[in-house]
């Protein structure tokens, strides 16, 4: 097996996508799977995911849900939440431009730290030749909180399949462990974290870094939208 | 002053672009003025090394130099050769890619470990508000050699740029230093120098970790070029 490690997207990817923004789309919709939703649709834009047929919708802007949505995206909040049953729509700035570079691939995860043991278990079993675990960065950078789970991820992977060959991405995303012995230092020093922390979402930070507290993993079922407005609609796997 | 790394090149840069392509190019050319050349013309084909008004041009394929090249691109070599007064062609796979999203910045500098202090020295002195330490990345990915050379660029600009402000790409990089403090070891680990030491050139792995053994770093003075074969032409600034 090959472990690959993209520190921002570029696809295409042949085989497993695990896609990580840790901060905080794959966090968040692997926490409302664990809450309870029964699918999340994934959008960029307030219009498109006011007119997904969802029971409810998440979107922040300056840190607040705008005018017509339910709450935000904080896994604070979700974690407070009661999604059983429902369809959720999510908004994020992120994760869409990691989704369109690995929609492509023949299977599609969502990782972050909440879900990582479940998510490389699910990773192991679902790919035949290649694990692309897929930074997805901030506004097109690399992201240090998304690079730090990724080697996280890669480490684990790495650990457990002895025959696996890594590329020079999973070499640099593993060896960050090294500096950040305790992921959390990573998410709190990201440009990522910063934002939070100054919008006050300072406990998204903690509960962003509780190691595998879930057993939710979100998989691309569906890709759809229109001039340019993708929609991604995920379920739940439990591993 | 922002110091930002890439850990593939995107460009465009606004002000001062550092490329490190470790293993070999930017080793090589800054050796190449170290032994006296007087111009590195840089392109990626044959066919254009070999028209360019040079009065010698290197180049390899499967660790040799193809007919009509007077020898390879390897660093040792070229540590053994006298290149005063000459104007050299040099041909390189992974550094064009890094030129052409880097040629439009103020300022374009080649920075390796042999020529670290002078790079760092020179990049302080000719940016004005950015400096950009772009890896060229292998064949289009992240590559380990690349990534630590660049995080030890770019730690030795946050020590010395008390105001500096870093982006999430130099706190990666800089990072992995804590898994390598000796950079001879991500050489070593990485694709490229995996590469190298299968094709025998185990003695440029070495020579390319010896950290500011020149003053020389080749400076971009001109692009040039057709049909989507580029040419980029470099003198030596000492430091």
């Amino acid at each position: 097996m090959r472990v690959r490690v993209d520190l921002l997207p570029r696809g295409p990817y042949p085989d497993l996508a695990l896609v990580v923004d840790v901060l905080r789309a794959s966090t968040s919709i692997a926490l409302l799977f664990e809450r309870g939703a029964s699918e999340v649709f994934v959008t960029e834009s307030l219009r498109v995911a006011r007119e997904l047929p969802a029971d409810l919708a998440l979107a922040e802007r300056e840190g607040l849900p705008p005018e017509g949505f339910f709450g935000g995206t904080s896994p604070a909040e979700i974690l407070k939440g009661d999604f059983r049953g429902k369809t959720v729509a999510y908004t994020s700035e992120n994760l869409p431009r990691a989704l369109r570079a690995a929609e492509g691939a023949k299977t599609v995860l969502l990782g972050a730290l909440v879900n990582a043991r479940a998510a490389v278990s699910l990773a192991k079993s679902r790919a035949e030749e290649e694990i692309a675990v897929v930074a997805a960065g901030h506004r097109g950078n690399e992201a240090l909180d998304d690079a730090v789970a990724s080697g996280f991820l890669a480490k684990k992977l790495e650990l457990t399949l002895p025959r696996a060959t890594l590329d020079d991405g999973a070499r640099i995303a593993s060896a960050l462990l090294k500096a950040f012995p305790d992921p959390q230092e990573a998410l709190w020093r990201s440009e990522s974290g910063q934002l939070l922390a100054r919008l006050g979402y300072t406990e998204d930070l903690a509960h962003a870094s509780v190691i595998s507290r879930t057993r939710a993993v979100p998989l691309l079922v569906g890709v759809g939208g229109s001039s340019g407005k993708g929609v991604w609609k995920f379920i739940p796997l439990f591993a």
